[in-house]
């Protein structure tokens, strides 16, 4: 995807509706958590992303004791990754302080972020958000409390310099998690699967490590409201935490800050008073829709059906216009189809399926708000129609995208969650698919893939889908993360959507849906 | 000098002593300074150091509408050397903001120091002394206020990153520079000669910047309280300010913290609870005798002096055990004798006539604190003799130093302040001095060019002494120095004792001492 700057478009800001979401705001729940051991952050290429946590030969019940002078450093490792905030007593040994101590603190979800740390940043997106920090602490001792919130397991502490006349020692660090979630409310999936149970663990770990204020797409970058992961996030909180309030603080958020013409942005910054994003995708804002649905037939909360239903219509009436005379979707270059960060595939078959997708759950909306159904059953009608006549090739028993007729695994999938074919339809398209499109490959994003397992839990492969599930996330498990990443292509495990390892999010929303996959369609 | 590393050796803490000190501390006094000009920091060959400041195309007035991304970078020129706080207004510009903005800020109190920022460190000291932030910030707009104290006339602001979609513009730069003198009330010096005009100027900037809660050494580095500079700047201010309180809280400082054995440290940390340094110097003790000789004959203080002569004889008690059976000093490598950052001259014949020097003005304190004199008087006659028979060549008509019989500068100008010959052989000897030293090398303080120009003018060579003052402060001066610097060496001006420019402190108390020079000598 570009990065798209759309600085004139002018947004809504329906305070009655950002009110209901701010009165949602959920209370954070805090702990405290001691690192359980010293590690060195070794490069390892057997590990997949190139670095690997090993057993330091300092011990952590002796932190108190190790000196640490210019250029000596120490990895602490809190066991777990979490999101919240680090403090560390320092302290000066020897002669007296003679000049300030300058620290350079570096985080990592990951080891790699560490590892990679002072090599020339490649990235695309700011380096900004690499976590590191450089300190003076100009009066020993003292308790350093990092204002700043991390999101990481490991946290390695670099003295720069102190001076040839003292050197500096550590104690008491100290790590106060903080999640909107509260862990131990959920009972662990039992499986009988060791690496599922692990599965569900981490993906309810990621989920957690995400609720925050908001719905957060990944707590170490971006940190905010994305609708694509939310949609994701609020299936898997309905089958664990259900914590339904702040599903409707982020639905009110979106529904109070749509444009001028109606669209609901991407995201939306929520650091300071929310302002919504000027990237648009016309997936994410139909997903407002489905959100909606999902949330209303979870909690049959009407009273915020009917507010937000408007919002809902906008998003529809908006998304119809790009329809064609022949009941196709037109690509708009201004809201370009996500799909996955994979740029590899044509995405207008993807959409026309998205849309038909989005409109089910807005006609179940619309009758429950005792609108007329009658016109968007039409639509509805000839959209399936058209996705049959112009996008299914009988022959080959694919669905086509784009000019070049391109057979890609995205168009399949988003057509089968469609339900444009009948069942039987779909379970021979997705024994097809099988056939020949797997294992996947060039998809980099297990938000895609989550629809890939979904489209054969629907289609009755549950084992295929169990597979997949294993396959994917569990090659991340392999990997000793104890949260799933943003980004992660099996066939090409050191991938990064921006170009560089270090700015890639290890605790990304849209991979937490094991937690709810499996709940849903296996248990 | 070696670093010295003594922790095992302990300290007093006279309460009674130390209370009296923060009675005596100084209510700082705050101005409100902003940048005059942006400028470039640019390589000069021409320049002494490398590099220069030079009029920025962009324009102070139009700050606020600038717009910096990654890279991008602009310096603020104080117009003169400041000490403090400072605060600016951090606006971003564009889309919504998308990343932290990642900020460097370099200061700098010549252009030097922002110049060779970001090549490798060569220096001796810590290079935490470097005055630099890496700087993250989650949410803008804010007024950032750097929480350390700075001393710097040029402040970079540089930006890592925003982030494709954003900028960041500042406006509202601000600098809180603080002081205990007020400049306001010393009477520029006119002589009618521009340059010295112009030295004083400078001296008197660089004598009120140091003088914060102590009389600091330089405010950019160490930032604490030397005897060495502070007998100097002592008698600076009495010709100027004349703040006499913050001399009694800075002698109450040191003679509350001596060792167990008497010895008064070099120098005292002041940030915290006061804490001498395990650093001693065989001068510096001394030097405590007659910054309070000096003090008393300004003030008639006897009630100080009654206080602090027990911590003064201790001084003049604890050298006189190195005197040997000959009268002459033995060098305690334990207690080096400093004179000057030079390392290149043999000590010995100063460190006799320091001794010399100091027991002067011990015998007075002595007198005037009803105490016996005589076995003091008979000790400095014997030094006196010793010096004159051992240590004088007549046949050369110098100063010899050392096994080597080394006949170095430092040595002659030690005996002259110490008046160890008549003054008409002073005056012969400083005749010799000036045929066969001038023009001076080797020396690479304004420290002991201080002891050079006021051994020029105790024997009367006026014009000398002023034509050494231009020649050495004035070059500062044609380096467009506001303040006057803690090293430099005419004949090699990109000298450094700690080898790197960086870390060179270019206002520094020990060089204000043209304010007491010209005032006392010419005036």
């Amino acid at each position: 995807m570009e990065f798209q700057t759309n600085t004139a478009i002018e947004f809504n800001r329906h305070t009655n509706l950002i009110e209901k979401a701010n009165a949602n705001r959920p209370h954070l729940i805090y702990h405290k958590v001691k690192p359980t051991r010293l590690v060195d952050i070794i490069a390892d290429p057997s590990s997949a992303l190139g670095y690997t946590a090993k057993q330091a030969d300092l011990s952590l019940s002796n932190l108190s004791t190790y000196q640490f002078g210019k250029g000596d450093s120490v990895t602490l490792d809190l066991g777990n990754h979490e999101v919240g905030h680090f403090s560390i007593h320092i302290n000066a040994c020897g002669s007296p302080m003679d000049s300030p101590l300058y620290l350079h603190i570096i985080v990592g979800e990951l080891p790699v972020e560490i590892g990679v740390n002072g090599e020339p940043y490649q990235g695309i997106l700011s380096q900004s958000w690499l976590a590191e920090e450089f300190i003076h602490i100009d009066k020993l001792p003292t308790t350093l409390t990092l204002p700043r919130r991390y999101a990481c397991r490991y946290i390695k502490l670099e003295v720069i310099d102190s001076s040839p006349k003292w050197k500096a020692q550590f104690s008491h660090p100290e790590f106060i998690s903080e999640s909107a979630a509260d862990i131990s409310t959920v009972a662990p999936l039992e499986t009988g699967d060791r690496l599922l149970d692990r599965i569900d663990e981490v993906s309810l770990k990621t989920l957690h490590d995400c609720m925050q204020d908001v719905f957060e797409d990944g707590p170490k970058r971006d940190r905010r409201l994305w609708i694509g992961d939310l949609r994701l996030q609020a299936l898997a909180n309905y089958e664990t935490f259900d914590n339904t309030d702040l599903v409707k603080r982020c639905l009110y958020l979106f529904g109070g800050l749509n444009t001028k013409d109606g669209w609901i942005s991407t995201n939306i910054f929520t650091q300071n008073d929310p302002v919504p994003d000027d990237t648009f995708f016309f997936d994410y804002s139909l997903f407002f829709i489905d959100t909606l649905a999902d949330y209303v037939e979870h909690t049959k909360d009407y009273a915020t059906l009917n507010d937000l239903y408007p919002i809902a219509k906008l998003q529809m009436d908006q998304a119809l216009k790009l329809v064609d005379s022949h009941d196709l979707v037109v690509l708009d270059p201004n809201r370009p189809t996500f799909v996955d960060w994979s740029m590899d595939f044509d995405r207008s078959t993807c959409a026309q399926a998205i849309l038909i997708y989005t409109l089910r759950h807005f006609i179940k909306l619309t009758a429950e708000s005792d609108q007329p159904v009658a016109p968007y059953n039409a639509i509805l009608k000839r959209l399936n129609q058209s996705a049959q006549t112009y996008l299914f090739d009988d022959k080959q028993g694919f669905f086509i995208s784009g000019p070049d007729k391109e057979i890609n695994l995205a168009s399949q999938i988003w057509m089968v969650l469609a339900h444009t074919l009948t069942d039987s339809e779909n379970v021979t398209l997705m024994k097809n698919v099988q056939k020949t499109m797997f294992p996947v490959t060039g998809i980099a994003t297990p938000y895609f893939y989550h629809h890939i397992v979904e489209a054969l839990f629907i289609t009755n492969f549950k084992s295929a889908g169990i597979n997949l599930i294993k396959h994917y996330w569990g090659k991340m498990v392999q990997e000793n993360t104890d949260t799933f990443w943003e980004a992660f292509k099996p066939e090409d495990p050191a991938f990064s959507p921006y170009g560089d390892l270090a700015i890639n999010s290890y605790c990304h929303a849209w991979s937490c849906t094991p937690a709810y996959l499996l709940r849903k369609y296996i248990n």
